[in-house]
């Protein structure tokens, strides 16, 4: 394994599907003649290839493939090779029915889609392992074979009673007795108390959905057992006597597993972006894609893959809207400058039929190079040759936000306030996008990550605390960081489990107050935030803003008010407060408040952090700035989001930038 | 069994699951601490702990509940004693998996949730019988415990081949013969018809679901299984020596059962009041809620139990808002002067974990006394201590609404002429608020209750007539009665068959006319409601109203209009009437009027039907006044339900009654 | 079988259940008494009378039918005579379960509702020709039936293994290998290669649901298996010895089916209808009902039947609003405009319990003559009575429009650029809309029709290209018809295989342009049509227009531009282009225009074309013009959709047609 993974340069490229045109070999070789014009030098290969490759029961035919290879690698063009797990033939199926998943009620699928395997089935590791270690054993060596693409886009669940069977092993290594289970699990409420590991099921609409421990831990032991199928495909690499990289590509958002726990396993991280654009301002989007990103890049806290982007519109967004000129290259762009060392397309050559023939391709039906999108691409292939010193940079962020898995799985789970809505990424968003208009880097971490690093750091409705993370934050403030909190914090332990005697559990002192009662407004209500009078001056924000949705009523112990609510029955309580604890501050929000807030309570905590912004100078609105660093070197990649040209006046650079520009500059330390 | 329930003063508590505490001893002190100070006389245990009283099968454990209730005894705290079949104990569904429910397409439910059991099962109500039992002998002379809580919210039904079974031996027995269902029931339409009673099945999306008499029998086998079942845990109780007061407690406008007929098997009615506040105006709730308040009273025609409401939010409805001041209170004084004789939460304790860990309690997860919510509710208890020579006190009407289960369950799954929305609900309230607003007090009742002790009785949207309700109707107004019809009236049987020769029927001489059409307007569209030019005076309306939805066209023999339609094709037809029918009169209200045209429209009833308001003189939109008498005292209730102060000028008060409060006063006769 | 249909006088009448009502006989007579009143001369029976003809198996008791039979013909009313094969008879399905359907996840329904068998099962064939068989020999001879209706409103599918090995058999024949198979139904996508053809199972929501031919190739499937059952009802009652005519009765934009192939099996076509009148403009409306009453005669190209239609509100509709005054003459009048020789109804007597009791009936449960309705449906029975000489005279139209199913299925299954709202329907009827407005009659045909009778044939999102329409397209511009295509046109073969080389496949140069790129907007979004400033004068358009939804991006070679998009990346870019070739002309509207632009763009098309308009003169907005012709003469029918009076001024009838009202005029030629 090449446990420190360096492209001399960017990576472009994606998903290629040879397999598609054997009887056509005009257009493969067309393929290579356009990739080459279009500076490709990456393609993801065998993604879905299984049927071909053994296309009856242990019958291997890699000859195909072989060639394909040979004839990329002449042209040089190296290849992520995958693994076929992503979908089965169907001659294991049919033969090994326990391969197909079985439905949260019981009922084992159909053949069929993709992602329809049990993850748990013996048969199915056997069969993936031997095909793994056989194309292993056969590229190992090929030079143009860089990486493992193992498998592709893992997600859901199995409710087998092979998965069973493991659930319960799972939770008797993590709970011991199921005296102890019970009690965390607090059973005693209506009587579920289990007198054995046998007789807990996994969730299900039509048996138990109401214990949320029972919940969390099915889906903590999803991402366990999709992880450990993963290393068994991994492992399958090695025995095949393969000591190259392994990635496999994530997705956006993805609830389904918790995608932090698998940076261990993989070498690298890859992920598949496709953001739905010029839907409202372009630059809402790019914060939301920019988390992602950055949550992304902090996985390993290093450089990693866009294995996956639409090189125009897609084909299974509710309305798949074109891309607008510049826009592909600003996208691709955005990776880069937050730490991708590839820029990757899903697909080479749009495929002809299947789910996905309309899906975008740089080489389309009509099968020219002379279109708008194939020659925006090329362009971009040629952008990034340019900048390949870039390659192999890392980020480094003086701010970060807490993004944790565990507790959006138990937030969303639990019954609570507003089941209509908790509008958690929003609130997220809010932080991160106030974080980010500071011309600074971001990191997206969860509660397991240090905090030593950072001067600020945000944990926006931080509904669970686990793993001692309310000590970390004490001593983070201790040491003097910042660190803001909001209503729904500190609520839950990790078997959600309610804290007693007063939340935020565990900062109550760090914070100086406690949430008395948590008002939520109906859709449409609004509260006012208005500054607090006696403020010493620690904030000095003089507006009035809007808030809704959440209205924390809390009382402040040594907090000081900084804003206190407007409106209703706590009309002068504080809606924002500020505490000083040793050598740093922390801030709570006890309102879901609106934008406008969020931007002008960063620009505040930018002034009280000390931090630095990456360029000196203005920039508009919808304008990113973002860095990475290597060998002394800082390059600061600008970005205008808006479709107009915008003017920039900062040391790095000074003058027009059009709509939908990047400009990269080199700063030397 | 005690048939007459007197209790001495008001009872006040709630929910109490100390089971949950057991580990926690000091919390268990805490409690009985808090409860005394603020007045808590009663509590509700054992709901869901059969997992703790019967850990395993046949070893009954009941010195926990013992000794609590020991400890509540001892402090003066009364308790009542739930049968815990509402949540049966893993072992149990392992080993007889029977007592599970079958889904309406034949699916066994895995085990989880509540309300799972089977209601017909053999081993099912031998087990509950044999722990009832055993609760009973151990509990019957045990001063603490004054009354039986059976199960909890009953509701849902099983469709496994022991209730299919059982619901046909119902349908032989309602029906005797094949031939005759088959003629009530009108297969021969889509040539439906059964060869036999073996062939039935209850109704299924993916099977018969379009015969409506099937569906409605159904629903009343199911009423009657419940009750069955419900019986069968009262006689364990009885053959376990205790002769105290059985009740279960019921819900808001439940569709599932027909709680009328519980009447007679349970001592005292009670039921679980969860209004969503602070969202529109709160009197529309008020309304709405006093109407089943009302229901539940009238299901004994005798004083009853609030057994659960929420002591601030809930943690299961979309947005659960929290209760402004004063709001608890006011809702709490809604229940008393309704007549109930008990106000009581869910839940003293607010549970760590589980389903409900959020919903709001007497004493929350923070665990201290000083909370607003305690406080408020501590206020509560002490009031009630106040008042309690009301406690006992009945309520006496002059008006009644009907509001028949069998009438709704009929016109909700027919095919009818607007399949979107009936708006039965608003159509009641327009009735029963319209009655309210005229200070007087309102039963709602059935169409099998008695109608001789009231002046005026409307029955809204009465599409199935029943059990000779025509008749009844017709000696009602023949004696004197104010009658009052709607659109959609006496069209079906009670086997939902059409009536035949007019509608609606057997009441087209008493009404004076015929309905021959009905029109339904799509939503956004209205007609107008003219008042009638050649009118006798009998109205004296001078107003415009609006109508919507439903507009009938009708063709009057001896009734004189009142209002005529000002639009479309039937401009000018009559669209309300009255008619003179022996020493009564009856009016027929053919289009889905505005609550503007309900309000005057009483305003002129109450004239007519010489009744007195509770009070003299005026009060304010926004306001109730109830009574209750006992012992020749008259108990009247003003509650003001604005978030405002408003002034009251009557003989029993005058001066200003703030925002959300009561006041009561005593008129001796 | 009779070939030649040919009624002498226009067929009135409906559906009627003397079964519901054996125990009536006065209602019986009753009934016979006002269909006479009404004139009344055909009535349908027998529909779903299975469980009366055959009590138990093999017992056949015709007895009774045959009694009506015999007074309806005494009375002078005629039958049509249903196969009962719409819904079983509880024994059967009972005794037999494979009769019953399975549904796509593989469950068997349980008994219940009416389309609820398998249309494969050998059994249920077997029952169905036995019966039918008898009904033939019984019937055969009897002058009061005059034709069969065959089952009812066939429709839906069956999954169960029966059903799954005779898709495999239909898939061996159509496809030969599975190789073949695999390559036209692109399986490699996805790696989903079918070994052999016993893999393949029909598309399912928990199976397969990705690969777009097998759900096309399954609903070719069912329509087949469907044409076989109803083909196998047919060669029983041949085998019974009756050779009068057989008809089934079709419905409305019915997707499940491809009616247009069952035209070859049955002797004439019929369909139910019925629309939702006053909700919006009428005469939307009646462009909607039109297009498929011109659907339902081009499927034969003959006269057709109105099967059924309401005469009043229905039961189903989410709001079942009354036809006003007039309008169910109109709608009448309508289908006789378009080619059916009959009007009639469901139901001719109101059934009193059933799923559909509140379905409007000539004679409701009131039971009188003296309704509306009633004295509606008598004038129109006298009227069609006046208008004798028109029936059996046939539609000759000049434009055509294109409305395939096989097109349609393709579209709205495929995974593509708009999956929220393809807006098809829309985009049709604006062509069909177009075209009707010019006073001219129209053909609604399918791909595999003869287009040498058009001048103007337009086929809108024709996104299928199959049988070599674009031929036929070519020979028919070539030849001088003037040809209209849209956006998503010629996209893919009949395998959903995607074209390659450009698009619309095989029409580029007919059209003179390529497709580069689709934009689709998302709702709410506009862009403009500006006219084309260096037009040759081919458009003469002057106005601009709006458009959504698509914005094709083309690329014209010899095309001239009339119109160019007004806004976005490809402004000034060609959006509505016209291309000479041969003798004729073939447009391209890229964008999804507005209705503003379809009825300029038409007239413009009308000038071009050389056709004439069946009137001359004007008539407004909503009135429509239609023409049958036989012998010689042709019948011009003006029918006013507005609610008030027009004023008409044209060569056949000049002066007021009041709302809703109809004017027949005769032309010998």
């Amino acid at each position: 394994m090449n446990s420190q993974i360096c492209f001399e340069e960017f990576l472009y490229g994606g998903d290629y599907n040879p397999e598609q045109w054997l009887d056509s070999p005009q257009i493969l070789e067309k393929d290579i003649e356009y990739m080459k014009e279009a500076s490709v030098n990456v393609v993801s290969i065998g993604i879905f290839s299984w049927a071909l490759l053994e296309p009856e029961e242990g019958n291997y035919q890699f000859g195909w493939l072989e060639q394909i290879i040979g004839r990329l690698c002449e042209n040089g063009i190296r290849v992520f090779l995958a693994t076929p797990s992503g979908a089965r033939p169907h001659w294991l199926a049919e033969k090994y029915p326990e391969v197909l998943r079985v439905d949260e009620k019981g009922h084992r699928n159909h053949f069929g889609f993709r992602h329809n395997h049990c993850f748990t089935s013996p048969v199915y590791r056997e069969k993936t392992s031997m095909i793994n270690r056989r194309l292993a054993e056969k590229f190992k060596d090929h030079e143009g074979v860089i990486l493992w693409h193992i498998s592709n886009e893992y997600g859901g669940a199995c409710y087998c009673p092979l998965c069973q069977d493991a659930f319960r092993k799972y939770l008797k290594r993590e709970y011991g007795t199921i005296e102890n289970l019970n009690r965390k699990w607090y059973t005693t409420f209506w009587g579920h108390i289990y007198d054995s590991f046998e007789q807990i099921e996994a969730p299900s609409p039509d048996g138990e959905f109401t214990v949320h421990a029972l919940t969390l831990n099915w889906k903590r032991f999803v991402t366990e057992q999709t992880m450990e199928f993963a290393a068994s495909e991994i492992r399958a690499i090695r025995a095949g006597g393969s000591n190259k990289p392994v990635t496999t590509n994530f997705m956006y958002n993805f609830n389904d597993l918790d995608y932090k726990k698998f940076g261990k396993i993989f070498d690298i991280v890859s992920w598949d972006n496709y953001p739905s654009w010029h839907k409202g301002h372009d630059y809402e989007k790019a914060l939301d894609i920019g988390l992602q990103h950055d949550f992304m890049r902090c996985i390993k806290r290093k450089p990693y893959l866009l294995m996956e982007s639409c090189p125009t519109a897609t084909s299974w967004q509710g309305v798949s809207k074109l891309k607008r000129p510049g826009m592909l290259k600003l996208e691709s762009m955005q990776a880069v400058a937050h730490g991708a060392d590839s820029v990757q397309y899903f697909q080479i050559r749009q495929c002809r039929g299947g789910f996905e023939k309309f899906h975008g391709a740089l080489i389309d039906h009509y099968g020219g190079n002379d279109t708008r999108v194939f020659q925006e691409a090329a362009g971009i292939g040629d952008d990034l040759k340019k900048i390949s010193e870039v390659c192999g940079a890392n980020v480094i962020s003086e701010a970060a936000v807490i993004y944790d898995r565990e507790n959006i799985w138990a937030m969303e789970d639990a019954q609570g306030p507003r089941n209509e809505n908790l509008h958690y990424m929003e609130c997220l968003l809010k932080s991160y996008g106030g974080l980010r208009r500071q011309k600074i880097n971001v990191d997206v971490i969860n509660m397991e990550d240090p905090l030593e690093d950072y001067k600020v750091v945000a944990a926006p409705m931080n509904y669970m605390f686990r793993g001692g993370f309310e000590e970390k934050i004490r001593a983070f403030v201790e040491q003097g960081g910042i660190f803001i909190a909001t209503y729904w914090s500190g609520i839950v332990d990790e078997d959600d489990r309610c804290f007693l005697n007063g939340t935020p559990y565990g900062l109550m002192d760090v914070l100086g107050l406690r949430s008395m009662e948590l008002d939520v407004l109906y859709d449409g209500e609004k509260n006012r935030l208005v500054p607090a009078r006696d403020s010493d001056g620690e904030g000095a924000f003089a507006c009035e803003y809007s808030c809704e949705n959440f209205c924390d009523i809390i009382k402040v112990s040594t907090a000081q008010p900084l804003f206190v609510y407007g409106e209703d029955f706590y009309k002068g309580y504080p809606a924002v407060t500020v505490n000083r604890y040793g050598k740093g501050k922390a801030f709570y929000i006890a309102a879901d408040a609106d934008a406008a807030f969020y931007r002008d309570f960063y620009d505040e905590i930018m002034r009280q952090s000390g931090m630095m912004p990456l360029v000196r100078g203005s920039v508009p609105d919808g304008v990113e700035v973002t860095s990475r660093q290597k060998n002394g070197a800082e390059y600061i990649f600008i970005q205008n989001y808006n479709p107009g040209n915008v003017e920039i006046e900062t040391d790095v650079y000074c003058g027009i930038l059009n709509g939908y520009e990047t400009i990269m500059r080199k700063r030397t330390k």
